[in-house]
């Protein structure tokens, strides 16, 4: 049975060991991590294999056989990521203010370390790694529950970090491995408030609800994206349609892909008929609202073979729904107010772009859209750690508290005030 | 019946409203607000007249009914505290960092309001105003949950607040009161996360605890606070006995007071006979581990007749329990570091004090204790949003996520990155 109080424990006092490491003692300590991956891929392999079997018995898809899969490459890369965090600048103990007040009060306001992160992750077996190179940059101890599917590749993961952490004289317990498949298990992870600082689930939505839900531990909520891209009467149609064509097609089913296109009535003819040709030869299936389909209006270009027929009807539900996939919803609009409020009604707080030459109307768009991401005239695939520079990622946040869009090593920090006096009493 | 989710919508509709009015807009409507609530003293005393009648029938004890009364004093200090906050700066809009990304992008991160505020509070009116004041100036719209104890209190302050924001131009729904004493309201007001997006419960430790457990929307914990002072060896006995004096007398029963006293074995003789008659004399109870008494252990000074039988044994939940009132524990220690376990043991993350001479012990203490606020050589009552001098306070936070110590304007606001490109897609 796991004792997941003694392993909260353990957790917080290798969190309280960690937040007094230098940057050297844990940079070396991820090179020799990354180092023990690489050597222990036979061992990570032979593991994996044992789940991929189960998996196949057990009629998992390809895609989720996929995720799950590691080769020696995959782990190679996780050792490389471990490495590229090693070369990161460490956030903890930057003195973010100071200040000294008139009682000569010397107020500073430093960052440390969360203490203890919890991460609940579906399948992919690299996330282990990823997200123990990133807490452990930041000062974090973690606790690690992953999926059930993935139990013998996560332990040989684990395995191996501690190994390699015991070898750096720095204490395995920096990362911990729920072993227990049994969900009573991950629920109390979710209610361990005494040991564990803040939960970051990272998965589809069905999980992060279900973290959001039973959690009375602090949740970083991650991930679902519904983002749109709106174009205006203003745009450069060539760039908007580079732009949309990238945001939907560049990479499928990931949560800054773009879902939903808003276009603005007199945009409507210059765009879409090439539009929904570029779209459809990437092999996109679209669906639109009555203006924007050539069944619903005649529009110069609508009359092409190549479209007529081949544009859906998009119903309310579309235009509420993340597909993750290669369909696209229009939705047409007669000015830029309601393009703002059709957004505010669905965006999940992602990402969200307008395509426009218009100053005043881009000023708007990025003062009046509530998401982590505004763009202007670019695409909603940037939005990703690395793209912004923090050179690593644990996950992007759609929730407005602590840390909003994507999450770097600051994003895994808090502060405390340091208040040094000379014998100062409240009057 | 309270139809929330309408009250929600509203309260959304109205947080976009708020987020896109100026500082002077704001200010002015705080200021009618302040006017307001003092041309309405009378309506506002004959309502909490009703509710102390109630209050009194029901059985309700004076320290309560002190805390529901209103008087002409009180209301307007509400309402000085709205004029206060009008003068403070405006938090948001701020950019909090630009950078351009080597492919062009102009990334800007902006401080924007969170948008739905709720507000769980028990029986003091002042919060109505206060609460309000403060988050309005920061943008955001509040959803209050108050006791149904003061409701006809509540219910009037948010009658005349309301209606001084339409005479100013601006949404009444800035400010709504859930007026259903219906439990099943407030947890359904837990789980509005579709238009709340934080909730801060303001109150004793059960409030706190069942917001805490039972809430779906983000929360950040407020208010907790089992205080320690530690007394190093090479302390100012002078400075110490000044400070532990104030920090559990100045005020009692409020989180920031000291409840319990660290002692270093080798600072006992010097420290402790005079300490205590100093606390006895302002009517303290002492609880003291045995080295910390007078029948426990021979120390000079100790065979005081003020002293002898006055010290209480304390027991371990001595240890772990905020008091909030006049009774302070003692526990002795061998060193430093056996101070900083203890306290890591025990504190509620809020405010942690160590008296000193010695510089490397108090960076050690300053860089080990895990709490929002960290102290060398002066009274843990200074935590404080006024005290920090930050204007105005919200609360104090004990979580780490998101604000951690006193919250003012600033840690009720979130930030977006604003994107800026010409046609950038992502290879």
């Amino acid at each position: 049975m796991t004792d997941l109080i003694q392993m909260g424990k353990q957790a917080k006092a290798a969190g309280y060991e960690l937040g007094s490491l230098g940057r050297r003692e844990k940079d070396r300590a991820l090179l020799f991590a990354a180092q023990a991956l690489k050597e222990s891929a036979d061992e990570i392999l032979a593991a994996n294999a044992l789940d991929l079997e189960e998996g196949r018995k057990s009629g998992m898809s390809p895609g989720l056989l996929d995720r799950l899969a590691l080769d020696e490459k995959r782990i190679f890369s996780m050792a490389e990521g471990l490495a590229e965090i090693a070369g990161l600048p460490d956030p903890v103990g930057e003195v973010m203010e100071s200040f000294v007040r008139p009682n000569g009060l010397q107020i500073s306001k430093r960052r440390v370390p969360l203490g203890v992160v919890g991460i609940i992750y579906e399948s992919r077996p690299n996330v282990t790694a990823d997200a123990f190179g990133l807490c452990f940059k930041a000062g974090n101890a973690v606790l690690l529950k992953g999926g059930s599917d993935a139990l013998r590749s996560n332990t040989a993961i684990e395995g191996v970090l501690r190994r390699a952490l015991t070898k750096a004289g720095v204490t395995p317990d920096a990362v911990q491995l729920v072993k227990s498949a049994d969900r009573s298990v991950t629920a109390q992870l979710m209610r361990l408030n005494e040991y564990v600082d803040v939960l970051i689930p990272r998965g589809g939505a069905g999980l992060i609800r279900a973290v959001v839900e039973n959690s009375t531990v602090p949740v970083i909520e991650t991930g679902s994206g519904n983002c749109h891209i709106y174009v205006d009467e203003s745009a450069d149609m060539d760039m908007a349609v580079k732009i949309i064509v990238n945001a939907k097609t560049q990479r499928l089913g990931v949560c800054n892909a773009c879902e939903s296109l808003v276009v603005h009535d007199k945009a409507r003819a210059k765009l879409l008929p090439r539009l929904y040709r570029a779209l459809l030869d990437k092999g996109v299936e679209i669906r639109a609202d009555r203006r924007a389909r050539p069944e619903g209006e005649s529009l110069s270009g609508f009359e092409d073979a190549a479209l007529s027929g081949k544009i859906g009807a998009a119903s309310e539900e579309d235009f509420g729904t993340e597909y993750l996939a290669a369909i696209l919803s229009v939705k047409t609009v007669d000015s830029l107010e309601e393009a703002i409020a059709h957004i505010n009604r669905y965006n999940t707080g992602h990402s969200e772009a307008i395509i426009t030459q218009n100053e005043e109307n881009a000023r708007r768009f990025l003062n009046r859209i509530d998401a982590a991401c505004v763009y202007v005239n670019a695409s909603t695939r940037f939005t990703d750690g690395f793209e912004f520079g923090f050179g690593a990622e644990i996950g992007i946040s759609t929730q407005k508290l602590h840390a909003r869009g994507p999450m770097g090593l600051r994003e895994l920090t808090s502060y405390k005030y340091e208040i040094c006096g000379d014998g100062q009493v409240r009057p």
